[in-house]
């Protein structure tokens, strides 16, 4: 395998030159195009036979426009005779679509998937799945980071004394586990009950959250919707002063208003695995550049991606270190 | 398409004839034979050509010898000119591996899923998977049963006041919340604690289960020991009686003893997914065959599969409500 | 294979609602919803289990929204059970997109066409490929139907002393060649000269078209720029009275102000297999929602499609009228 | 990747051996059999583990028996675990079969693309494509080389006052366009008329070539038909010296003596893509040799292939110039 | 699946009417074209749509023209949205090609399987494989049929008194021994000694054949050497009175000439899987039509083909007999 | 590709430790899981990214447990990147179900080749085939090595005057044959008879046998009887001395008792491509270890495998002779 070639679309290229200045390489150009009748095409500019490509392209709004380009630069990329294609996107967000709860409904995330690899792709890099299942929709590896290490880093230097960690959803609270586990924090969850077809409320707080400090942990937040929801429903228990962390923070809609303007959330912390919004004062966004420039050399020296986790989750990258290499 | 002709493997063929009860048609007889070198062979001694074929085997111990068994009739059925093959499986036990919790390890939900494409499968009919998610480690359709309107149906015959649904996982209560919503109860849910690789324990209870009766859901119980563990926390906050509910009753290691000899345990109630043990005095066992025979029934006559849930989720199947046929 | 259900995208339901009422059936409902982070979900409202389904979808702008839209349909009506997916797409705009003319560019017409496969389609059905070489991507039987028997009717009509037809890429000039033959006319076209890469003029007109009517003949209308070109070339050579004509007329960006303002253009017509522009005075749309309803009719009862062609290239079907059937 | 390895099947073994010799390489030894009932067998006599190997088979006459050489060849060289297999087809005459211009018909130029990727192929080196969108037939890596280079340089060296380049085809015009563009010409064209299924006249010329010189140039002359048919068109404009040129020159049938006994044919220039005729007296064959070995030698060192267009179409090699290797 | 349609090759158009006579259907036109460049190309005069269709063509010489023209006819039918295509082939001529005997040798018998399965094929009928095991090589459905009924049928109208059924190598002798033992006689096998790459002489005799009749047993006689082999040697014996057998009789360069001169031979017995040479004085061709078109009828109508085993070998038909249809 | 990683699953380490040493490296170590649901699960302990993997498992008893860890082996290497995944399976037990003789039966043969493609590997390195066509199940690209060389080498120890080499069935006797040649010895085989559906019995003696030493060739005992039959048959012909030889020596059932306490066997002699059985007294066990080694090592530097039959079959291996490398 001759040399690293770094590509961006146009979802988030800020975050390819930040992974390319860790890798200490430059930014290869791509040049994306539109026909009059709105068809897309991808041109790659720099000479990939037998280079080890990257394309980073997280599945940001435009969505759809996104993920086409990411498949035809693929497509680009397989037909100039590219020796493994990595698509790194930073946010699948199509892991949203990852379950039939509804006769007769797409799975965009296992569709998705499949794309990519008709596509041409040899292997995703990405961070953060909604659910950890999704990993298997693809057929090909995927290495699967985690922003859990980073966020943890980041609280460990506020005061976490009468904290608890609180997911949203009593379904879904595997990361707030792993993140009250890492803090040593107990932890709570909201469960939801669905109204009708597309409106859901946070019934009640399963856990004990009482007075304390709450740190809400979502892996995504689009509108903000379910976040000020759990909150509210957390101040109906006392809790004065709340800090709000995701991994992918959208901030779609009105998301910024609503939550810059909530009394009871002291703080807003994401990463910028999605291109961070205009005017949001006040928000932590903390990088993950540097995670994903140490997972693409590590991929491309053939080492471990899984020494990634030593900090993260001990018993995850245990094999390793048990291992000869 | 033909007519319908159903086989069984050998995991559970008294499942296969009352499936063939209900449907009022015979069960077309199958010969397993081994080679003295170990190695399986299926037989099917039906007609196969053109036919509507389906092959009931849930994945129950020895687990490699009946996946195996089922591959095997999937390859014979699909050589014998099959018009559609149908594997069912009740117990797709092999969802249990649905995530990457480790380095290098293997995703068995999704290489068994695959495997099945292999053989030839075209369609497969499945209840309570470990995960929703499973669902799209499949790429043939799939059609995913629920045995909670069955054991709701059980429940709501007892005295329900004071009563909660307990799952034993705060990461996994989606089934906990779904039948607590069904009989209008409260949920709550065990958080886990990992001490080591393989040493997992309850640390706490989240939600408020003081006092009350408990009916603890899981989809598998087969060792039994997270179940055991669950009942002793729900002790620990005084909850005198506890019934245990699952859709996979394996029982398998001394999991009779264990449940039988509890205290605090006043029932246990699981399906006939999977074959019952000999010898578990007051075990309740409610039967799916009338469920799968509806789904095959509807499979085979092209009508939809997802009215069967009209009684259980009634979001689930409006589409159909709203639709034409 | 049991009845016919026709879905309709949200790219052109008018075109689906005629081709309906030829068929004499009603059009099914789909749901297409759009989550937060701006994912689509698709969902059939009407049971698919074994139906011979069509789904109405030219790619028309936004395009990739409208692709990843039938990307879905296709998805959720394979996991439905769908007996025979058809992908009735009046436009496949990504045939534009047909060759390698760059270094290390996207084939987006093979990759869709590749895209479709993977989602699940099993046979498409669309008209006036921009190459006839673009049937040969797809790896499903494709039914591909042409305007020129109706947009020739339509000139038939018309005073066609003293008339030639025009195609304005000499590089691409089949269809002007077939449309000329079905009138009886004389054929010209224009030369182009690329000036750099993204500028393309019409440096002179191959053929005799001095003091002529023209009919200016082009698959798909856009942007207009090199139909105006065209125009104005053949103004140059003394051509007054000029007709402009596609089967795809999409009238992008300032399109009709362009087509409208110009003093030689006398009539533009086109047909709807796309949707019209809301305000294009003086357009003549000639629709093919009965060609298309003939066709759906032929493929689902298993007659021939190519017995459509009878009228517009005597050729083309001859095989059928040697046949037995 | 380890060394190149070249094979040749018995289409054009003098090819094979130019080729090696400009990349300073001895070719490999293959030996072909026939079984008593006319099946075939190839085996490589050179260890291909990891290597990177080329198989140089045209297609040409007898077609059916080279293919099957060449699928075998790739076979062969697949069961022997080469690293990577090309099959440089300087004619893929099968393109000639590129889309479906009459019902219930084979489409060739698809189906061997198909038949390559299945034997084992991982990238194809071809010339001269009969059209550019057969390059989308192929689901491996292509690449397309041209012979326009090659034959522009012969040309330059002749006197071109007054000359004009000829395309038999309307339809087909690109390749005259392009070699217009090269030398700086006017273009002209023959448009046909079919006047039965099996027999097309050269109706009309467009475009001015009254009493000019003229270059006819093809992709392929087989029987030479419709080249001399566009001569004696050009003939009754008054074009008395008119040069015929195509990169594939089978001449197949009686086509030398139909070209050499020609009044108005001064000179016939060809390529060595295909085994130049015995006994042609006069012909210019120009060779193509280095230009297939410096793109092997490209491929196998993973650089640019498009470079080698840079003197031919200036804009193609483009974005290779602006890359950074 | 709508009614039946039978096309043909050029290989053996007799056979396919045999079949289609015993159907009491007409045999479907179907053209096929030879391009000037010496490429093939079929087209199916006859609506496939939906239907049932079947190509009859054995791989005789010109076995690669033969080939090319099953897979575009295949491929056109495909395109043309066949219901289900079986390739008849009586006599699989690539099943020679079973085994890798040699360093990197193409596996042909496989790779023409695969070839069969790429230009669309849904199933193959075919007789009297080189080897049982090629079976395995295909990838769809293959209904593999005898003529060992047909000729024992033939042998028992002898007089079989001291007579043994010989085959020409004892490594291939299962045929010799089914044979055998459905007349109630014993076998014997000639024992091959390789002496160079391409000479192989049979050695010896295995098993006791002096003085007496002999019925030598091939599956395919192509150039007759090695059953003349077997003759002189079975002459050496005593053997004075000597049958040739065989399914596939090719009778290839001077076979007819060999056979016939020979003293020993009294008799040449074959079917009519491939064309029965012109000129073959005393040659008896039994004829398979009647088995094919029981086969065909029992595929169609989605009846077991495994009954027309029943009086060939009583142990392979007996599942059905056992079964309920 | 970088260094060569070599695991083991449960079936026979001390195989794959023989191999390790040969080969002058350490085995890496993996982890196979039980769920307590039966369900299996594999784990690598060492990094595998980019690395020359061999996963050492021949499919012994427990088949179906060996074979499963094999697939989850494989799935767990590709999932974690390997360069590349070879299956070093020394006995391929399912090659026993090689063929249809029976109506819908599986093809076990054909569909576990199948299987291993599907959980990703890329190449199969295994020992004495049932029959060699087994070598065209595979998709991917096998190295088939024989014991004939080593077991050869063995018997030349021995007195080899009046000696014959017997194969049990006279249908597969290709391996007697050779190793008959071999050692300059004649060659009989038993004929069978099929009593019943799962009896057969050896029914005479094809070829002189009358007091001779036998040594009895078979490439796999399971439990021995049919080798105790031909023994038993030979015994009625007056040999006395009978050595039985094998390469895969499993040794099932009551095979040890059956063969040791048997008058007429003087010797049994097999290799370690499976476990030795514990108690088995006087049985010769020649090792494979260093043969499989040098084909591992052959394959990681790209060396030709087919050099190791130098010494076992000339004519094998000549094309490397001829060749360049």
């Amino acid at each position: 395998m001759k040399s690293i070639v770094v590509f961006s679309g146009s979802a988030h290229p800020q975050l390819a030159d930040d992974i390319c200045d860790h890798l200490g390489i430059d930014r290869s150009p791509a040049k994306i195009s539109r026909f009059s009748n709105d068809c897309l095409q991808a041109q790659l500019l720099t000479n990939c036979r037998q280079r080890d490509v990257y394309i980073v392209q997280p599945l940001v709004p435009p969505t759809q426009e996104h993920l086409m380009e990411l498949l035809l630069m693929i497509d680009a990329a397989r037909g100039a005779s590219a020796g493994q294609i990595t698509a790194v996107m930073p946010h699948y967000a199509y892991a949203r679509s990852d379950k039939k709860d509804a006769a007769r409904i797409s799975l965009g995330g296992r569709l998705v998937a499949d794309l990519l690899s008709t596509a041409g792709v040899d292997r995703v890099l990405t961070m953060a799945l909604h659910a950890p299942q999704v990993h298997g929709f693809f057929s090909v590896p995927v290495d699967h980071l985690t922003a859990l290490g980073v966020l943890a880093e980041h609280f460990r230097q506020r005061d976490l004394r009468n904290t608890v960690i609180v997911s949203p959803d009593l379904g879904n609270a595997k990361q707030a586990t792993l993140l009250a586990r890492k803090l040593g924090l107990p932890v709570a969850a909201g469960s939801k009950q669905r109204l009708a077809d597309d409106r859901v409320v946070i019934e009640s707080i399963v856990g004990d959250v009482a007075g304390k400090r709450a740190i809400v942990l979502d892996d995504e937040i689009a509108t903000g919707g379910s976040i000020v929801e759990i909150v509210n429903r957390l101040g109906d228990f006392g809790c004065e002063e709340i800090s709000v962390a995701c991994t992918h923070g959208l901030f779609a809609g009105n998301a910024v208003e609503k939550l810059t303007s909530h009394a009871r959330i002291s703080e807003v912390v994401t990463t910028d695995t999605v291109p961070t919004p205009q005017d949001f004062p006040g928000l932590t966004t903390l990088s993950v550049a540097r995670l994903f420039a140490q997972a693409i050399g590590r991929i491309h020296r053939g080492r471990s991606v899984s020494r990634l986790f030593n900090d993260v989750d001990p018993s995850y990258a245990r094999p390793e270190a048990e291992g000869l290499f």
